[in-house]
C-alpha cells in the first residue's frame, strides 16, 4: 500500500491525516497542538515525530509514502511563506523545510489553507472539475479558487482573498482597512451584528441573550422575520459576488463552504434565487453546492494535493 | 527559418500576420474582407489560399511552418465554438477545420479575440508574467485573463466577459438585460452619453457636434471640467472592476488596452489614483500598463499562442 499524509498548520491545532492512495480512505487522524515556542524549527519536529509514530503504528516506511502536502494559514507562492503572524513564520521555504526531514523522494506541496480547502472540496466532488470557486464563510470570509485544475496562487500566494472583494458602497472600515467588503455583510460577526440591530425593530422568536449564526438561520427556516432578512443579506451579497466572479471566470461550480453554510440548504437555496438575477449570459447555469469535507478540509485538500 | 500564423477572424475583415518564430518577427501582414456567405466553408477556404499565397511568395513550404494560431470573436472552449453570431457560425471545431486543410505536424490553436489579445499582450512585455489581467475599452467592454500562463476559457469559453462586472447600483438595462455593468460606464456609447448629459450643466470647450472620446479626453488633458469629470467616472469603476479581481487573482500585472486606452498615461494615471483607493493588501503594487500590440493584438496574440 502506498500513503500520502496531509497536514493542516494552524494557529492552534495541527491536523495530521494518512490517507491510503489507492481509493483516498483516510487511514488515521492525528491532531496535536501548535508549539507556541520556536515555531520555525518545533512545528517541523513534531509533525516529523508524527509522521514517523504513524508510520510504525501502521507499519510502512519512508518508501510507502507518496507525498506530504500542507495547509498553511497565510499567503503561500510556490512553496515559499514570506511572513505568517498565525505562526510567528517569516522567509521561509516550507518545501525545502520539510524536505529537510523526509527522503528526496517524497513530493512535498505546500499552499494557504483555503485554497488548499478548495482543491480538497473539488476534488471531493463525484466529477472534479478544471475550473471551480470555493467560498469559506465564517468569522473570516475566504476562499479559493481552481482554474485550468490549478490552485490560483496569483503574484504573491494572496490569490482567493474573495471575503474582500468591494460589493456595495459602505462607511465602516473593515479590518482589511477599506470599506464595503463582502466580509463585512456575510462574515459571523456582520451577521450577527445585522440581527441585532434588526431587534430593535422586529419582534422575532430568537433567542437573543444566546445568540448564534446558527439560531438566526434555524429562524429563517421558521419563518421569523429577522432571520430572513439576515439570510436574504447574506444570500444577496455571496449571489452577487460570485456573479463577478462567475462572469469573469466562467467557474464549472461554485462551492459553499465553513461554519455559516452549516445553514446548509436553505442557505444555498437562497444564493441561487439572488444569483438568477445578478448572473450574467450563460454563467446562470452554473452551480452552487455545499462543502463537504468539513474540519477535514484541509487534510483531504493537502493530501489530494500531493497527487496533482 | 521557421514560420508561424496568427489569424484574426472578425466579422467584417480576417487578419492573417506571418511570423518568423526565432524572433517573433512580423514577416507580412494581409487583410482580406469576411467572407459573408457559406461561412462555414468560405472563411477556412480563403485562408488557406492566402497561407499558400504567402508561403509562395516567401518561399517555403509547409514543413516552415511550427503553427497556425485564430483568433475567433466568441466564446471557444478547447478549440470548439458552440455558436459565433458575427461568423454565422455554429457547433464548430475550429481546431479540425483548420487540421483538415493543413498537414498533420502544425499545430493549430484557437481561442477568443479577447482573450487571445490578452496573452498577446503579456507576452509583447519585457517579461511576460503568469498571471495578468486584460481590458479591452471600446465600444464594447471585454478582457482576457492570464492565470498560471494559461488563458482562462472557462466552462463554455467565457472566461474574461469582464465588462458586465456589475460595478454600481442602476436602473439602465445593458446590452447583456442585467444592469450596473461596467460596460455602462466605461464603454464607448457611456463615455459620450455622460459628456453630453453634463454639458447641459457646465461649460466646455469641447466640441460637441463631433464628439468623439478622443476629444473628451483630450479636454480633460486641458484641464476641461466635462473632460475631466468623465475621464474620473472611467478611471474610478475600471479601478473598481480591477481591485475586486485584483483581490481575488493577485494577478503580476493589470494591461489596459482597446480604443478608450488610447488616451494613453492620462487615464493610466487616473486609473491609478482611484486604484490605490480601493486595492486591499499588497494588491496595491499591481502595477498598470498600456497595451501595445493595438490592432494587431489578433494576429500577434494567436501567433505567440502557438508557442506555447
Amino acid at each position: 500500500m502506498i500513503y500520502t499524509f496531509g497536514i493542516d498548520i494552524g494557529g492552534t491545532n495541527i491536523k495530521i491525516g494518512l490517507f491510503e492512495i489507492y481509493d483516498f480512505k483516510l487511514v488515521e487522524k492525528v491532531e496535536i497542538s501548535t508549539p507556541r515556542e520556536h515555531q520555525m524549527y518545533s512545528i517541523f519536529d513534531e509533525i516529523s515525530k508524527k509522521i514517523e509514530n504513524m508510520m510504525h503504528k501502521h507499519g510502512f516506511s519512508y518508501n510507502d509514502i507518496h507525498g506530504v502536502g500542507f495547509a498553511i494559514p497565510c499567503p503561500v507562492k510556490d512553496g515559499y511563506v514570506e511572513t505568517c503572524p498565525n505562526l510567528s513564520w517569516s522567509k521561509i521555504d516550507v518545501v525545502r523545510k520539510a524536505k529537510s526531514f523526509l527522503p528526496d523522494h517524497i513530493k512535498v506541496v505546500v499552499s494557504n489553507d483555503a485554497n488548499i480547502a478548495a482543491y480538497g472540496e473539488n476534488y471531493s466532488l463525484d466529477t472534479p472539475f478544471q475550473n471551480a470557486i470555493f467560498y469559506t464563510l465564517g468569522t473570516g470570509v475566504g476562499g479559493g479558487i481552481i482554474v485550468n485544475g490549478q490552485i490560483v496562487e496569483g503574484r504573491t500566494g494572496s490569490g482567493g482573498e474573495i471575503g474582500h472583494m468591494q460589493v456595495f458602497e459602505g462607511t465602516d472600515i473593515c479590518g482589511c482597512g477599506k470599506t464595503g467588503c463582502l466580509e463585512q455583510v456575510c462574515g459571523t460577526k456582520a451577521i450577527l451584528n445585522y440581527a441585532t440591530e434588526l431587534s430593535h425593530k422586529y419582534s422575532s422568536n430568537i433567542d437573543f441573550s444566546n445568540l448564534t449564526v446558527k439560531s438566526v438561520f434555524d429562524a429563517a427556516q421558521n419563518d421569523d422575520i429577522i432571520g430572513q432578512l439576515v439570510l436574504n443579506r447574506v444570500a444577496k451579497y455571496i449571489a452577487l459576488s460570485t456573479s463577478i466572479l462567475a462572469v469573469s471566470l466562467d467557474p464549472d461550480i461554485i462551492i459553499i463552504g465553513g461554519g455559516v453554510a452549516r445553514a446548509g440548504e436553505i442557505l444555498i437555496k437562497n444564493i441561487e434565487k439572488y444569483f438568477k438575477h445578478y448572473a450574467r449570459f450563460g454563467t446562470i447555469d452554473i452551480p452552487f453546492v455545499l462543502a463537504k469535507t468539513g474540519n477535514d478540509a484541509g487534510i483531504i485538500g493537502a493530501a489530494r494535493y500531493t497527487l496533482q
